[in-house]
């Protein structure tokens, strides 16, 4: 006998939109809920509003196809990482941004920077590119349970990247790193930076530039990945030390 | 100024095609030899044939479109891991195994087993299905420089694809895992199973089976993780002790 799926969705919630103990979906979201989910007044379901707020709330009313829930619990930071997480990649090609998305959102990057890095032979992301992969991200952190949604961002330069991190651990990828990552001390409010080179990876003056600014190098093998293989990669990594 | 990119190609060769010291392209390889990168005769390059053999070459002769080098340079396991690792995937959709197979395969699995497990909702993949999973295996071979091609298969329930595995260590991943990898014993000559859920987990039954079969349960946060994310991420998590 065939044992059914676990239930699987979470509904976006505008964080302008929760109000006191309602809060109301918006078009997209309530379509999903009334008529994909067919949901009666009454029903169970579960919002996130994507700056660490998950809601669990009963279907309270409709109106003009529009839902309304009352929140019965409300739980914060649902699925985040204990520490930020920065993710620097390279910036690649499109579909491969997108595979990065995909997978960084559920292993739980705070921010990821498209960084425009010499050898990407491409200027940053605009916005139109950077709202599609946001699109891409919501889903992700819908499908994963995590209640942040990451920083979407494109710098110019890997200078630019950066520039202003403040204090934190910070590792790249390197084919030829014999660096490891350290567990973090107790009690320390740490941040993580992770950097990964664009398809044919990061210049001498970038690799420069990162070991000047104490990138510790952090070989993921000995075969050649590509950029977005590299990134998940060392996010798997981080993200089973910093939990 | 802008550098240029790595030169990124490496050929493929039929293991049969190898004798002494010559080689011999196949229609395809050679055209993409010979045409797309207009390599003349005394060209170098190189070619795996998935079987452990990177092979430096140089174009040594050109017969109605077809491609023979005369070896250089035979070098025998290159980009592959210490210990074969064997992946178990609760098959998933068809996009999912792809995307499987192609971080899998630079990430080091040796074999990749999709499994039909209960909440699968579909039989195990035919043949023209691996068959196309198997040329996606070795476009990313080839990218990774790796090797050795990854043994695909299908099996058709968990209980078959644990039939045999002889003396490995083994791992699951298991969002309430409380397990760590461990290092390998110097010398032991040692193999690794990792095993990742199907969309929708693995049921009780299933879970059971792979406690009496010793695998640890590895956590990999406290996100829900697809079935690809999952197998990824623990693929790369072992890779880094295994390297």
């Amino acid at each position: 006998m065939r044992e059914p799926r676990r239930p699987d969705t979470i509904f976006w919630v505008e964080p302008s939109a929760v109000q006191g103990d309602l809060l109301t979906l918006d078009a997209e979201e309530s379509h999903h809920l009334l008529r994909v989910h067919r949901a009666d007044r009454g029903a169970s379901f579960v919002a996130v509003d994507g700056v660490g707020g998950s809601y669990d709330c009963v279907l309270e009313s409709v109106e003009k196809g529009i839902a309304i829930g009352r929140i019965a619990k409300t739980t914060a930071g649902l699925g985040e990482p204990p520490v930020p997480i920065r993710l620097l990649v390279g910036l690649p090609d499109p579909g491969p941004a997108e595979t990065v998305v995909v997978h960084a959102v559920p292993l739980g990057a705070s921010t990821i920077d498209f960084v425009a890095c010499s050898r990407s032979g491409r200027p940053p992301l605009g916005a139109a590119r950077l709202d599609r992969l946001a699109r891409i991200a919501r889903s992700a952190l819908k499908q994963s349970r995590r209640s942040r949604l990451p920083a979407l961002r494109s710098s110019p330069s890997l200078d630019q990247a950066l520039a202003g991190l403040g204090e934190t651990l910070r590792y790249v990828a390197d084919p030829l790193g014999q660096g490891s990552f350290q567990a973090p001390e107790a009690g320390a409010e740490s941040a993580v930076v992770l950097a990964v080179g664009p398809p044919g990876g990061f210049t001498e003056s970038e690799g420069a530039m990162l070991r000047d600014q104490q990138f510790t190098p952090i070989s993921l093998g000995n075969s050649r990945l590509s950029t977005e293989t590299a990134a998940i990669a060392l996010l798997a990594l981080a993200r089973n030390i910093f939990k």
